[in-house]
């Protein structure tokens, strides 16, 4: 069905595509995670590369009842325009939440748009943009076009080192701090309290705009939670409109991903310009799907976080135990207490992009980590997912992998 | 439930937003209609302001069916992260209805996110992008964070005037050209056979990227369908890969604007990048609703398109009756062939901002034109629309309408 490629008189050679494209779009680059993929998507493959929510615990039937409530309930004002700041009722629901006004909070079609127009708004070519090494691979790809010049903080596992980073901004004039403080992407790693207080104070002190993104906080299976950054900065800096704070939420880990609703909650300033940039890049999120997530957060969400977090933290227990048991000495994991991933660090002499190869030959895949480092480094590391394995996948492919690594080694 | 704005020791003063925002930001603006939107939203003012489709003609039912087969068909796969480029069946249907292959075919969140990361793809800061006079506002909104210097085109009845961009040519070095050529927003205006031919030849000898967006296209009421831009380039320029045009499609005004579905036609340099751009904006359109639309265009769509044109159709010939009989001398309006908008044309003296304040005060509202110049001008222009008013309401609203209209000119 291709219409013919016959020359033309009008255009004889193919237009200059690559020579048309903006200096934002040549600093795009397609994700390495979404070309690994692409490889380990074989059904015979045991992935833990993918970040994909565990599909069999989605709430199909509360979906398909709250779909139907909706057009009852709105009817058509559920498939028409809606304002760009979100469905209202929800607005309100997660102001409560968090112990703000409504005008603080502002719906996104996932939180892949909040990091994009937040970067749009807030970094002009070459601002000094704080990342931890290894940071979450999808703000880099959003921030990007935007052409920050990165500066990378050192962590462990409490998360961000804030010794390093105090020393660090004596020197380097930073304009934006983006961190994932809660079972962080890639690492699994939490933020620990202390440092969190010390960093909501730090970057305060510095004038710097602190972008918390936390997808994962409520799927919390072990340990005590913790106050998010924003919240600390509601009392420490006395209230939403005085935070520097931008905090953005998502539904896609405790609800599901594929309806693509996501929030920030911020200072009005903030918030009117995120309005200004949403009506530019989609209007507004999709109203039927603000509506279904709407009827969802009071009925079916909180019990469905217990079933994610259970879950989950059965599956992070049996891999973390067969890892132990099976990989070679040298060989070292996180320990996340929630969330979705864990890191593996390999002994120096291993690149894991080679690795990666050799295991898909033992049918199972990871990610390499190197690609998130925003400025290189961890060629030895590499992420793995324990959210969509089952108990028996994750008993094969840690072996698999073992072996894999075992070989490498040798 | 604010949390308390108590001074604190960390920021005593609130945090500096606008000294923050980027370049880009301070590019972005509030829509002028959105914000004249909010006064006329008022229930007792008959409103020919707003851009939206006719609620009461939509599927509700057959949406609510839709959904409900398309969770029992993919059950948890229509409620998880699906890929950028969006459902292949939908993308196969687009494609074969184009006699192009899937691979050209990428599905957006809404014609606005197409505009957007074409921008931000193509429109690097001080490129000259060519635009109608008067042009689709969300398309400069969409376009001026990216810093283009827009030069405006002039146009008639027939639409863009050839004659005139041939000379402009000569001297102006544009890289993108923006065109909707159908029942444009805001003039209704549609270009003509001839000019299509010239203007696909003119853009593809010069090396100009031509845009053509297309949201009501397929809203015809009255004359005989045209190929579109995107068609005519295929044949003269050889085929998709050839074609400097890149098409962009909605489904939100042949079904719902509310599910947010569209789409862009475009060479395989062009659909790559926009997978790239479109990775870091939101990841991929909701699934959910991409599989409600393709369960919906070969069942509901086409009888829907039908009902649509009759009854636009029928609200365009009443207004523009009302105003022929109504109108003072002097005024004139355009003669739309399908979409949703009109535009009217006043003597000189009268500016249609202080215009709209006296329109309200009867009780009926419409969008001044000069917002939709990029440049300025039409401050004695107006759009209104015909789509979403009763019979009834645009008898009253254009009596109160032409009273306004006649006391102004008094």
């Amino acid at each position: 069905m291709t219409a013919t490629d016959a020359p033309s008189a009008v255009s004889p050679s193919s237009f200059d595509w690559e020579g048309a494209f903006s200096p934002q779009a040549r600093r795009l680059g397609s994700s390495a995670i979404r070309e690994i993929l692409k490889i380990t998507q074989r059904p015979e493959i045991i992935s833990f590369a993918g970040g994909l929510p565990a599909p069999e615990l989605f709430p199909i039937e509360a979906v398909r009842e709250a779909a139907n409530t909706v057009l009852s309930t709105y009817g058509a004002a559920a498939l028409q325009y809606s304002t760009t700041e979100g469905h209202l009722p929800l607005r309100e629901w997660l102001a409560a939440r968090a112990g703000i006004d409504a005008a603080n909070v502002q719906i996104m079609t996932g939180s892949q748009q909040s990091l994009d127009l937040l970067g749009k708004m807030l970094i002009g070519e070459g601002d000094v943009v704080l990342v931890e090494a290894p940071t979450y691979l999808g703000a880099l790809q959003s921030f990007n076009p935007y052409g920050p010049q990165y500066v990378q903080m050192a962590a462990d596992e409490e998360g961000i080192d804030l010794d390093a980073l105090e020393e660090q901004l004596k020197t380097v004039k930073a304009k934006l701090l983006y961190a994932v403080p809660n079972f962080q992407n890639p690492t699994g790693r939490t933020l620990s309290l202390e440092r969190r207080q010390r960093l909501v104070e730090l970057t305060a002190r510095h004038g710097i705009i602190l972008i918390e993104d936390d997808p994962y906080g409520a799927i919390r299976f072990s340990g005590e939670p913790l106050p998010s950054l924003y919240e600390l900065s509601l009392k420490m800096c006395g209230g939403p409109e005085r935070s520097h704070v931008i905090y953005s939420g998502s539904f896609s880990k405790v609800l599901v991903p594929g309806l693509r609703d996501a929030w920030v909650q911020a200072a009005l300033p903030i918030i009117r310009k995120l309005i200004q940039a949403k009506q530019g890049a989609d209007l507004h999120t999709p109203t039927f799907n603000q509506m279904i997530i709407s009827e969802l957060v009071e009925t079916v969400m909180p019990a469905q976080i217990e079933r994610v977090k259970a879950v989950y933290g059965e599956r992070a227990q049996h891999m973390m135990a067969r890892m132990d048991a099976q990989f070679p000495a040298g060989v070292q994991h996180t320990t996340p207490q929630g969330g979705m991933f864990l890191w593996v660090t390999l002994p120096e002499q291993i690149d894991t992009v080679p690795l990666l190869e050799q295991a898909v030959k033992r049918l199972v895949a990871f990610v390499p980590g190197a690609p998130f480092y925003a400025l290189g480094g961890g060629h030895n590391t590499m992420r793995l997912s324990f959210s969509s394995a089952t108990l028996d996948q994750i008993e094969t492919g840690i072996a698999a992998l073992a072996q894999t690594i075992q070989e490498a080694l040798d």
